[in-house]
């Protein structure tokens, strides 16, 4: 059998990444374009796809889609394989389609959990594997609209949480009546009180939903200058999904960031406030992950 | 002495209330008009205040004002004062000022704490005193955009915190991606699926930010019905809130339940549903409170 020429194609909201890999699983080419599925209209996304990428395909061609063209929204949506999860599992169970000329899709599936909670990941996972061994027992934690605090065995995608932190902190701050009293533009970060935030929330005390509040009342009584207000709002609400890492029991090894740099270090910065280690993960674990893929055998298509 | 003919005048955001008394306390008379601050431009607000109530100044008027007219976007802005805080301490602490005319002008203050996180209420103290008996020991819960849970000692407020839980609902309802999945038509209350929101967030769990998540993931996965996500995030947020007045220890006693009756409403079947008893305050706290100020001998103006 000869070894099949993969290509991955990362397709979102806003954007349209692909990647071509060589024979040794490395990334031999890539190809960027502002053609993310929003753009796309009337379902034409098999002449987006052959205008970005239709010179690499050949007769040894197949195509790993991942992101939200897997969506509701997108091509093709696939549903969610189950934690744990194995790596091999993704591929497994990729939706299989074919282009007009006859060349392979793969769609590649969501993860879920039902219990104790529900919860659903779409593309993190690829993040995960990207940045893990491959018989790792780890947690890791990748910040974001939507975090995502993660925990693998023996490599495989044992259980996952998310938490709404930076939707919310984006949100409280243009929405509510917190962001009033902050500075429009944002001033140089203050660790201090973004600390004193992260604390803060795991004193227990009267909950979140109380101590939002007081990221404007501290500015009231001039407990709080509000150049420092907006960051006391990221240490609460970082501090808050902290707290909820160590509820679960997950913090107990070191803490593997994965994703933003800047906004991994402020991550470091709360768990280490707390006496928790953290190291950062690959600076570019969707590749990583990607680049795994592209490497690994699955069901033929 | 004379008894002073007192008027209170409720003067809000968006609203102007005006509260005649007679001499035995009781209202005698009410005028309403949309002309809440911001409404005002370049100040006006004497002429205002004269175009609604002009005609029921005389020599023994004196004028009570309350709401935020009294804050730093108001006529004149009043500090907090400390609690805990008598009744009198209210007027007591008034700013005081007069008409062009000479007519005397006692503008209330607000309450704040400072310890252990610091807040503000600015209205709320004349529901609570409007609501409770003249020396009572009680927890009151004035549900709204912005809850206060309040203790009151022999007749005093003796502490209170702030809880985000009604801002918090409708901005993540209507700027986050939880309101995507609701029906735009709020629907028939569904309390079973608001008392689920309410008992998981006394569970502990991974926390508040991972809760709020599950009225996405869990329409995703076909646990939750889309009509029923409102009703389930207001049960989260809800029940959030109670969580952090029972770790404060103020859900030691039957809870008093001061403001609309429908919310008021859904608080108790809340805390019902966690077998704490409520039960419901005055129809009209703020008329009440009045009332009892406008009995009050207090400092000359």
């Amino acid at each position: 059998m000869t070894a099949r020429h993969r290509l991955i194609v990362d397709w979102g909201t806003s954007n349209f990444r692909a990647f071509r890999f060589d024979e040794a699983g490395e990334v031999a080419e890539t190809r960027q374009a502002p053609r993310g599925i929003l753009t796309v209209e009337g379902g034409g996304f098999e002449a987006v796809l052959l205008a970005q990428i239709g010179d690499w395909i050949d007769e040894s061609t197949e195509i790993l889609l991942s992101g939200m063209i897997t969506s509701r929204n997108g091509w093709l949506e696939t549903p969610y394989i189950e934690a744990p999860a194995r790596f091999d599992d993704l591929r497994n169970s990729a939706v299989t389609s074919r282009l007009a000329q006859g060349t392979p899709l793969l769609f590649l599936p969501g993860v879920c959990t039902r219990h104790p909670t529900p919860d659903v990941m779409r593309g993190e996972e690829i993040q995960v594997f990207g940045a893990i061994g491959p018989n790792e027992d780890s947690t890791l934690v990748l910040p974001g609209t939507h975090s995502k605090w993660v925990r693998t065995k023996g490599g495989a995608l044992a259980d996952f949480r998310t938490f709404m932190t930076g939707e919310v902190f984006a949100t409280l701050k243009a929405h509510t009546i917190l962001g009033r009293l902050m500075p429009q533009e944002a001033g140089p970060f203050d660790e201090a009180s973004f600390v004193t935030g992260v604390k803060q929330a795991q004193t227990g005390g009267a909950g979140l939903l109380h101590d939002l509040f007081t990221t404007r009342s501290g500015v009231l009584l001039s407990q709080l200058a509000p150049e420092a207000a907006a960051d006391r709002l990221s240490g609460l609400l970082i501090g808050a999904e902290i707290a909820g890492g160590i509820a679960l029991g997950w913090a107990d090894r070191p803490i593997l960031l994965v994703g933003d740099p800047a906004l991994c270090g402020r991550y470091r910065l709360a768990l280490e406030s707390l006496d928790l280690s953290a190291h950062l993960g690959p600076a570019q674990p969707t590749v990583e992950g990607f680049r795994k893929l592209a490497m690994l055998e699955g069901k033929a298509v």
